[in-house]
């Protein structure tokens, strides 16, 4: 019978609010933080103090960077013709991990949501805009989910740059089979614009 | 393109090295802890830290307190006869979760596994039998998992006590079908165990 909450109570709480972890996993994870020696608790804690002190969004792209600009938007060898929009700075690793894109890279930290009341003034796009004004992008790459909200962002940005009299190539990735899938196992949706979207062999 | 490891890629192998969190599960804790405002991640990073510094091992049953002696173990009303070893402090919770046991508990930190390196000595063995031998205690309820381990751990303690002359009552939980389970998927052990067990209605 326990009088009061203690700090594994507390702690167990804490772990259960981050994303993807319940109350039986905050449980397991601090009861093994017990279980571990300090060097590895005092390091964790450290770290996380520290991921908020030194790690602030990037003034070009918006990513997060623990220098004054981030390594991608520093790097002068890059295409600077090709600016690719993204919902979050980790979709950055991820499309980086292909090694097919030399471009640079914006990031919007979410889409456009009129339910959750997220308009453009809640997310990274004016200086997008603005990005794009200085005349240097040539094409401009939604690297966006395929939902709904993904949809609306891309339309909207680019009704705003045709608004503006800017006309460069807007693209996105393309929709269709994964490889190594199987026909049978493809909902509709994907199925028609990998129809629509067919390239020749 | 990244120069050098940043404190995002160490807090991420931090996270993924806890228990249940896969790499990408910890990409996704610290990209949400970079969102969340200060408050949060500073409390956190707090009571990690509180949490070694304030917990400690109760002397007397060895699990988890803040205080000098854990609040079951300070609780004079409990029935002393009674003693319920249990693998880990977080299976006294759910034990008193049932509100079917007024004994005390004793948390041996681990179960014996000759095949790990795992012997007595290093868990909390002896001072269970020295809690024995004060002679308050008149049956002793295994309360542990229902595995090889768990088996041979009892039995291990139980041929101790008999070695000192200590002969009181050993008992432990009993084996049998979930409530509500369903015969057809139960497996055959716990069905014999179950019908061994048996008990008259």
């Amino acid at each position: 019978m326990k009088n009061s909450e203690t700090i594994i109570d507390v702690l167990i709480k804490n772990f259960s609010s981050l994303p993807g972890i319940g109350r039986k996993s905050a449980a397991r994870i601090v009861y093994h933080l017990l279980k571990e020696d300090s060097f590895f608790t005092d390091n964790l804690s450290d770290n996380i103090k520290k991921l908020k002190e030194t790690i602030k969004p990037c003034p070009v792209c918006g990513c997060y960077t623990d220098a004054h600009e981030c390594g991608i938007c520093s790097d002068a060898t890059r295409n600077k013709k090709l600016l690719c929009v993204v919902e979050n700075p980790q979709d950055i690793d991820i499309i980086e991990s292909t090694g097919a894109f030399d471009g640079y890279y914006h990031v919007l930290m979410g889409l456009l949501s009129p339910i959750d009341g997220i308009g453009p003034e809640k997310l990274n796009v004016y200086p997008l805009i603005s990005r794009i004004e200085k005349g240097e992008v040539e094409e401009l790459i939604f690297a966006l989910n395929p939902s709904v909200e993904g949809e609306t962002t891309a339309l909207y940005i680019q009704k705003m740059l045709e608004n503006r009299g800017i006309h460069i190539k807007v693209t996105r990735l393309a929709s269709g089979l994964p490889v190594g899938g199987d026909l049978e196992y493809v909902d509709r949706m994907t199925l028609t614009r990998s129809l629509l979207g067919r390239t020749s062999i």
